[in-house]
């Protein structure tokens, strides 16, 4: 990048508070040519795993180079390691609670980088680098036990950022505390069933059932009861009638109500399953 | 502009997923010089109008060669066109469902531009030039049906702010999709009738009555069978009362109450009818 | 700095609206170079108490040179003045109603400027230094009544951050409109009265106490009736049970319920009185 380095925030933070904006000034003190963007500040409080899914859905689209500085961290001050990371293209700095761990996943199925999970945890391979942050001579003073994302994630992010190497940020570690992404799983009969990982602003459900996982693209979908016709191509296309199922821009089959909120009609939530079958007819 | 080019954002993504952030990172990977900023994520998702009215209110505000990307698109994927659009001095990017169409009556009525409407369309005329996107060799592979926001208008709007002609984008078109703007009417007795078109985070109405349109300044709103007196200065000046008017920041006339809401006080909202008439007294 | 002046905005006006995004696009009008950021726009409408609240946590953690531009104004247009303001390293540029005023006396305790509370006034000391916004050539034509972010403050902002010296803003005032912040008030019996002054998006109770005000770090606080123990170090250390006290990153003792809201928890809000006390055993 001819540009100063690009710092994305994903954070549970919120807008309302003051905690963004310090962080960016923090940020900004250390490395003033940084250019800090944000993905979200609207993880649910202490939703590691919600966290998780906006970056896995996000990692692809930004330039290399690029730095993610994201922090859910509902274990703050505590035993929990503080992490920086290198993985193919991308830099990561947050704590070490698995909120990385779905674009780790992904990263690994897509042969981006080597690694695997080994129960709850991911252990790095290839094109991947990890350190525990331990180098506090770059953090602020007094560093705070409540708000690491200013004291210590932000401090580090800026030095990385303007020059400092991931390996002089601390010692280095080789595997992260993982959450397993929900694979799909197959029946003998054709079906497939995955779960709600997401639900969006539009109300919109996505699951963690992707293209290939489908019997086919003629598809029926079961959710709490409810049958969901599939795959529409569009929005526009699948108007007029109750839930579709459709392609998401995440790359994973999303249940929709054209003009309104599928989550809403069918009352279901993250967690819930999703039984694909080939439809009849 | 010596800077990188400014690009507005616009949409009804919300700031809770990752749609926002994405769009910026395809942008910025595009172009890294441009300087991308938001108007708003909060257009009420699918509001075509809302996004309309922001964009009316925001335009003139912004530097000469700004490009608006902005992104209400209710039919993404479907046969509605997508849109680059040069109007004046500035650019808009997005889809062709009416979003850009308050600016171009706005700027047509103060004789920025030439054009006029044709029922629900807007035909172009001079100082204007429009082109149907249809480059796809500048859009993101693979190319979602679902988020154009991220395959299409970002990776466009990115190409435009860093060198390429609008001409260049795609294949020329005159007229655009257009919502007509609620011009009020006038009676044989001195009432005007214009209505809400906006409902903002403090309450206040915003009405299409302007200045201009008013009998007199010393004037007598009828709302939802309520008596509002006007226009007043200044919030502060009218503090104590019920619903007052007074001339709002977009130019329009605004029905606010002090310290409160006058949409809660009168249960109003959008499209709700408003008379002007001369005050007695 | 080398970059461009950093501008920090925080306002009442949401992110709903176009307010924030017409302030930043009439200040990179005027000053391109300007990096414009956010603090918050979720101020409580028309809550000065609030905006203060967010100053005083955030200002010490942005560069020197810092422009803060806030903005909550319900006395806008009206005869309450238009302040820009340099306190120590940091600029302010605002309406004069106490917005900065917890900011003016906390320099003042750390003893980085002089000045003083004198009633509900601040008498500028020695490293401060205040005008009156009367240099009405630098603002926006036509001026409105209901808008001086757009046409006033940001434009002044811009002129400051790119080169017009802050006397050349206006003309020179030297007491400010002041709120007192609630100072802790000790009893004989070793027992410390202060009161609650923010609640954040977690629910976390933000008291006037500071870890100095308090008997001991081994202390019990008395809230609404509720005993809460403290300090904790962290939100993790004190996980399993009810609302616990802890020290903010803020620099305040707070009241938290870890993974849950302290505020919804013990039913009460800004203003409550909080009790500090040794604890017993």
């Amino acid at each position: 990048m001819t540009k100063g380095p690009l710092v994305v925030l994903t954070t549970d933070f919120g807008l309302v508070d003051h905690y963004v904006g310090v962080m960016r000034g923090v940020l900004l003190g250390i490395c003033p040519d940084a250019r800090v963007i944000d993905l979200s500040h609207e993880v649910s409080p202490q939703d590691v795993v919600g966290g998780a899914y906006l970056l896995l859905c996000a990692y692809r689209y930004f330039p290399p180079g690029t730095i993610h500085l994201a922090i859910v961290d509902p274990g703050v001050g505590t035993e929990r390691r503080a992490l920086a990371l290198r993985a193919d293209d991308y830099y990561y700095v947050g704590p070490d609670n698995g909120l990385f761990s779905y674009v780790l996943q992904d990263m690994a199925q897509r042969d981006r980088i080597g690694g695997r999970l080994e129960g709850d945890r991911f252990v790095l391979g290839d094109r991947c680098q990890a350190v525990h942050l331990t180098r506090d001579d770059l953090w602020l003073k007094p560093t705070s036990d409540t708000f690491h994302g200013r004291d210590i994630f932000a401090p580090v992010a800026g030095h990385l950022g303007c020059g400092t190497r991931l390996e002089d940020l601390g010692t280095p570690v080789d595997r992260l505390v993982a959450i397993p992404w929900p694979w799909p799983r197959r029946d003998g009969m054709g079906r497939v069933t995955g779960e709600v990982v997401h639900v969006d602003r539009f109300g919109n459900l996505a699951t963690s059932l992707r293209d290939e996982d489908l019997p086919s693209r003629n598809v029926e979908l079961l959710v709490a009861g409810r049958k969901v016709r599939g795959l529409y191509r569009t929005y526009g296309e699948a108007r007029g009638g109750g839930p579709v199922a459709l392609l998401g821009s995440c790359g994973l089959v999303e249940i929709a109500v054209p003009n309104g909120s599928a989550a809403r009609e069918l009352g279901v939530g993250r967690g819930e399953p999703v039984v694909a079958m080939p439809a009849i007819g």
